[in-house]
């Protein structure tokens, strides 16, 4: 049998507070499932880091409207509107509803803004588990968003390290000997949202661990770097 | 350790020619490496079954853009278009680059269409699986697709069988007791995304088995109704 990849959810992160020390608490998680060996990817909710790295705001827990003002404050531009749903460009660049703010899965009185550097973040854990356990992962920060065309959302990367986000296949060949057309992959979102098969969204488990990757996809990479689209090559901002 | 997912790639398929019988190679190469059980989730790539089905074109092997054509003939009609570049909306209802239309992993003279309904091609495997192997399986017919705003492909399902496109979290708690606002995922997509890790884009792997999805994801759905945003809803076209 070919080797399979495993998506294994990780249970046991506690409620995370500002300053919290995110990455020793993944560690410990880990240590407690399925350990941690070279090689694993981590997929790492985007509401746990914002929480660990402060980046929360007071609104009215009464308004379910509080938050557009921060939606505008954390964009760059509004891409579309209509009713009540904002899709913007971030100040990082992500095109999404909302801004990336939520406020499911925190407090009433609290709204979620994305992390300032998502990429950031995900390094700063993959160092951590570098210096403390001598461990050579990666680390995906995902966040769910939604799409043109297509109802329901899914989870894509918002920060990454330790993998390359896009892989290019170009200059390879086909099954048949041709050379590829479809020639870039994003792997990152793909496991991302692979990863959100085991997290669900309401069991609170904010950790998947993904097993068995393909050596390649291993490296250096930043989603706001190589996976954004710059508005110039964009047909649709 | 929770219950992981696994994605296991499925070797073994032969060049598939149109009129084969692709349900029982679909169901030899399983038996001969990761066997099927109930539950499983079949991800096949659409260019087999595409193939089994006949929706091939001949076209001048020295032209690129021999293909064009059929591009035009195959859409509804033209969302974007810049150079050679031709976004448009499928008889389907797909958003998608050249219709969908792809000349890899086909011979140089050939075109390779989308299947004319590809949801009932997910149904076709399923009955298949399940009046010859007595096996409830889901399967899901995938495609690479390229969005807005994010570089690099994605998979993404086109068709489907036996599993719900969209789980619909309307109305349950997130981890803190509060209404999801984030509530409709496609778990199709996700699932589709994630094949794709373990079949690559070269190796010829065109189906791949996801073992340990959720109990709630099995049921009826159609990409075509489920998971394609009606024109109405949509603010992208």
């Amino acid at each position: 049998m070919e080797r399979p990849i495993e998506i294994i959810p990780i249970p046991g992160l506690p409620e995370i507070r500002p300053g919290d020390d995110l990455a020793g608490m993944i560690i410990d998680a880990c240590e407690s499932s399925a350990g941690l060996i070279d090689r694993d990817i981590l997929v790492v909710s985007q509401k746990v880091v914002s929480k660990a790295e402060g980046q929360l705001v007071s609104v009215d827990p009464n308004d379910p409207q509080a938050h557009k003002p921060l939606v505008i404050a954390e964009s760059k531009r509004v891409v579309r509107r209509r009713g009540d749903l904002i899709i913007s460009e971030t100040k990082h660049g992500f095109v999404c509803a909302s801004a990336g703010i939520d406020r499911s899965n925190v407090e009433p009185d609290i709204a979620a803004l994305l992390p300032e550097d998502s990429d950031r973040s995900a390094r700063r854990i993959r160092d951590a588990i570098s210096g403390r356990r001598d461990r050579d992962v990666a680390v995906i920060v995902a966040d769910t968003f939604g799409r043109p065309w297509r109802r329901g959302l899914t989870d894509v990367a918002i920060g990454c390290a330790g993998i390359r986000p896009i892989l290019d296949l170009r200059g390879t060949e086909d099954a048949v000997g041709r050379e590829l057309q479809v020639t870039e992959v994003c792997i990152v979102d793909q496991l991302a949202g692979a990863a959100e098969l085991v997290r669900g969204k309401s069991t609170g488990i904010a950790v998947a661990l993904i097993r068995g990757g393909d050596e390649t996809w291993f490296g250096d990479g930043s989603v706001v770097e190589d996976v954004v689209r710059p508005p110039s090559e964009d047909l649709f901002r």
